[in-house]
């Protein structure tokens, strides 16, 4: 902390914070949820929000799981070197990855993948005669139309991977992401999305289970659907990953509120443009990401929402635009307010429309308390 | 290279692909142009594009300069352990980075920063005095409305400025972005932005040599406008930065053919929904980055132009949409065409939308001939 009441963190700017209160408080909201839902699900984390050891750590701690999902190969291989041993890859494979997973097989990982159609099938079971191993796989459903998976109605496909599947690999079961869920223009809708996730893939299970396959894994999740569920039962785990940070585009759908919101982007202001009541600050897009998830909906918030920076809201404060490292701040098109007269120098926060895109842009959380006190660091990474 | 056609890289995907000749071709337009160009000019290249010291060394060397610009300090602080001596920092300094000027400085490098006001034009000049050095500062000036600078008319405001920087620091020049020709919808408008960037400094430039200071440096620069301009005198340095990967927001302009696009993506497929002409492929956001500058252009190229491994354009095949991790290829509405039945394991490019954002998400260029063999790697860094 420094003794400048207009910038009291004592780092350099653009930087990545994290709310530990706030985070906490989101994890713990998600499990209390799920605890009150009826079934018998266990948690498995998506990690590709964080990407930070530390923060996985604390996440799984207080979900108390040891599971988790990642998004690439190399979250996998970096959470194997920390102790993960549980591990759902959950994109598509394609044949030429196969070497990287069975190598984490070997070093004890036991690490899941998925697929959708039968060519890879046919790849996977193929690779794991050759190479002598057993992967297990999981056969992506497609619940709601909005990227890819089987349609859980399309049975003759669904037999035709599991078949190809079993000669040679392991089917473990049966997985979606209800992404459409994003769209939902209400709470009715997101549980109308979430009722849909899990319907239709145990509609898939079931499919699976009378022709004889165990499928004793049914996994799904999202932020949206795993918060407005009323019932898991026969889901075995689910898997959601933006709820620990929340950002603008959960605000905007109605998941959490705006001073829930844990990751924010602490910027130094460098100058103004007075006449057109723009002041310009340090972090661009480089440090917001170019994501506008909030550009479709109700409330746009442009590049993101201006607080001071203790993470009080600036009503109407916006990032207007973004180049690479400047951000012109300037109240929302219509607002009848004016933004305060920062000086040069002063420190803002920016909360973010998509706190997996902003997060990647940076690699360091600061963990920071609600003082402002910086409590500790945490590195982040990227990559495949 | 391997073996198999379809997937003839040998690498693990998403990958950025440089095309090595034709990034060479591309600074050679630039040197070229400018070489043709009345003015005594020399190069200053912006390498916030591509963050990386085998890149740099490789675009100094072909534009015969030693002077680099930078958009981060941590880009000053590697470029100068590389070896890099003269370098501007072209975003507005804060007070609180000035500890890193002067260390650079002390470690012998030449770093010129920049400022568009007064309250930082005293922090810059007061902390020169306390700190007994005297650091090169450029005032910003504004030419086209589109960010931050003074306007070069109002003389009261550039004399002020100068007269508080003089007390301790070293007035070198003027400096501008005509980052206003990115919305130029013709060449004509390219080089009325040109000539507009050019004589609106040296307004600047006049009014400060007729109060008597020196302003040897007289700095512009943007892709469109350096090679749009059809005068350089007076000038002493340009920088421009995009222009040796060109993009789609570049060939969307006017600025460039799609085929000189240099920077790409490599992917790689994972599935299909086939009724819906869906090729899902391993680049989704993360690889391409949430850039959308093709969005409010004649054409949408959504998150991408789709070219088979090869480099040949997919004629109307983009990424409509993208997930983290997933990319969405289909041709673009209203196209009559389809995309070819690519087997999945099968290698694609995709040409992004804005050079400077994609080649952001990652940590490694692939340097690729036109056979497809990749010739070198080479770092990139991100970060502050």
């Amino acid at each position: 902390l420094t003794a400048n009441a207009n910038a009291p963190f004592d780092v350099q700017t653009p930087a990545l914070l994290v709310d530990q209160a706030q985070f906490a408080a989101n994890i713990d909201r998600l499990k209390a949820k799920v605890d009150a839902t009826p079934g018998q699900v266990r948690h498995r984390p998506h990690l590709k929000t964080v990407k930070s050891v530390e923060l996985a750590r604390q996440i799984t701690e207080a979900l108390d799981t040891d599971a988790i999902t990642v998004s690439t190969l190399k979250e996998a291989e970096i959470f194997a070197e920390a102790g993960f041993r549980d591990i759902l890859y959950a994109v598509g494979i394609t044949p030429a990855k196969l070497d990287r997973v069975v190598a984490l097989q070997r070093a004890g990982v036991d690490l899941t993948i998925i697929t959708d159609n039968l060519a890879t099938a046919k790849a996977i079971g193929d690779f794991c005669n050759q190479a002598d191993c057993e992967i297990p796989v999981l056969i992506e459903v497609d619940v709601d139309g909005h990227r890819s998976g089987v349609l859980p109605e399309d049975s003759d496909n669904l037999l035709a991977i599991a078949a190809t599947l079993s000669k040679g690999a392991e089917l473990r079961g049966v997985m979606t992401h209800a992404g459409g869920s994003y769209d939902a223009q209400s709470e009715d809708e997101m549980r109308d999305c979430a009722a849909l996730e899990r319907t239709r893939t145990l509609v898939a299970a079931q499919t699976l289970r009378e022709a004889g396959y165990l499928c004793p894994l049914v996994s799904i999740g999202s932020t949206p659907t795993a918060l407005h569920s009323d019932d898991l039962s026969g889901v075995s785990e689910l898997r959601a990953g933006v709820y620990a940070f929340f950002d603008l585009v959960m605000a905007g759908l109605g998941v959490c509120h705006i001073n829930e919101i844990a990751l924010s982007v602490l910027t130094t202001v460098i100058g103004h443009q007075r006449d057109k009541g723009w002041t310009l600050v340090d972090a661009g897009w480089m440090a917001m990401s170019r994501d506008r998830g909030t550009a479709n909906q109700p409330i746009d918030q442009r590049y993101g929402l201006v607080c001071d920076a203790s993470g009080r809201v600036i009503e109407d404060g916006i990032m207007i635009s973004a180049n690479q490292e400047h951000g012109i701040l300037a109240v929302r098109p219509g607002s009848d307010r004016a933004l305060p007269d920062w000086p040069v120098g002063t420190q803002l926060r920016v909360l973010p429309n998509h706190a997996c895109a902003t997060a990647a842009q940076h690699s360091e959380y600061l963990l920071v308390d609600g003082s402002g006190e910086v409590l500790s660091t945490a590195e982040r990474f990227n990559g495949w």
